[in-house]
């Protein structure tokens, strides 16, 4: 039983690759940076979105497919901000997988900068999953604690960017910015670190330089 | 390949159901209440456990199973608080199985009253799995979002109490625990819901005394 349940994982790991080199080949090929954002439920991904399309606004394209177990909320949130946004219902599925935004991919407009993923909140299942982005960006609310990248790994080790989020609520927070932004680099060398409060603003322009950079270099081929 | 996913799935849970009845018939026969806490990482689940252990001293006696996928970090947490601890790493794992359980069981003292499990830090691979519990706890912190009940439906529907929790934040956020519990019992109806601050300790003595409750129901055959 053991065995067939890991080879079945594997089988399905490798097919979803394949699907999201696809995506990931189609998405450069027009020039379209892809970002896919990872979090526990209730880390502030939304809202993150929501902030960035307030400040990309008449400037930077950008379109968003969220993924949830249930409701169209988070796409109606990001919709209500003049931005393009489908929502993926997984009906009980713990994660997106490339397949899933091979469906939506047709209906992206070709003009766009910038496609967010926000990814099902769970963090542990979305690390698995390649969904063809060019940037993964993991999300760790200051509620949350300190102790969690040592706590849930892989997430960490598999992401590009940690977004330290919610910093409005640190004075009133058992919370050491600097213990868990050490033991996130301790697992992912080299892993960017933003501090970001979307509601309050704080931070909120240092990331959008570095999103802007990286549109840059993607396309500029040096990406 | 769908169709042996899910008939590998469909087989992985019906064992575990089993085994799960085994373990509920061991501990009710020991007289010891079993509760399965589920929630996303960094709701106060171990708080939670920190705060109980310090109101059920000398009075009524506890046990924990953690479960996390790395780390010996909440364990030893409990263990700080004279409470007899095991962790299971499920190294990768998003959830505890029954099975896990199982195997600490010998371990775990004649003499206890409650035995809690505490399940790795996901709002949704955990609701599948029954662990052997007489009762199920999920826990929704304030920072997460009174919008999380319909986002995760399963593990409110499948829970007997809802613990909304930090509610020493609330004067911070845009939270409404009116809308979270309203939501959650549209999904469940007969949730008990209670609204605590473990670090400050509002509403702690509800649920304590809710617990001795369901303890004493329990031993005279009224579970």
């Amino acid at each position: 039983m053991s065995t067939k349940t890991i080879r079945v994982q594997a089988d399905l790991l490798a097919t979803n690759k394949q699907v999201a080199a696809e995506i990931r080949r189609e998405l450069r090929s027009r020039g379209i940076l892809c970002v896919n954002l990872l979090s526990s439920p209730g880390s502030g991904k939304t809202t993150l979105l929501e902030a960035l399309a307030d400040r990309l606004k008449d400037r930077i394209r950008m379109a968003v497919i969220e993924g949830d177990i249930e409701t169209e909320r988070d796409a109606e949130r990001i919709r209500r901000k003049g931005v393009p946004a489908w929502q993926i219902t997984t009906g009980g599925a713990c994660h997106l997988e490339a397949r899933m935004i091979g469906k939506v991919l047709g209906d992206v407009p070709a003009a766009i900068d910038f496609l967010f993923i926000e990814n099902v909140g769970n963090l542990v299942c979305p690390a698995s999953y390649d969904l063809g982005e060019d940037l993964r960006f993991v999300l760790l609310s200051s509620p949350e604690g300190d102790d969690k990248p040592a706590k849930y790994p892989q997430a960490f080790l598999s992401a590009d960017c940690l977004i330290l989020t919610k910093t409005d609520l640190i004075p009133y927070l058992p919370f050491d910015p600097a213990r868990a932004a050490a033991e996130a680099l301790s697992i992912k060398p080299g892993l960017r670190v933003f501090m970001v409060s979307a509601l309050c603003g704080d931070g909120m322009d240092a990331l959008v330089e570095y999103l802007v950079e990286a549109l840059e270099r993607l396309r500029s081929g040096r990406a």
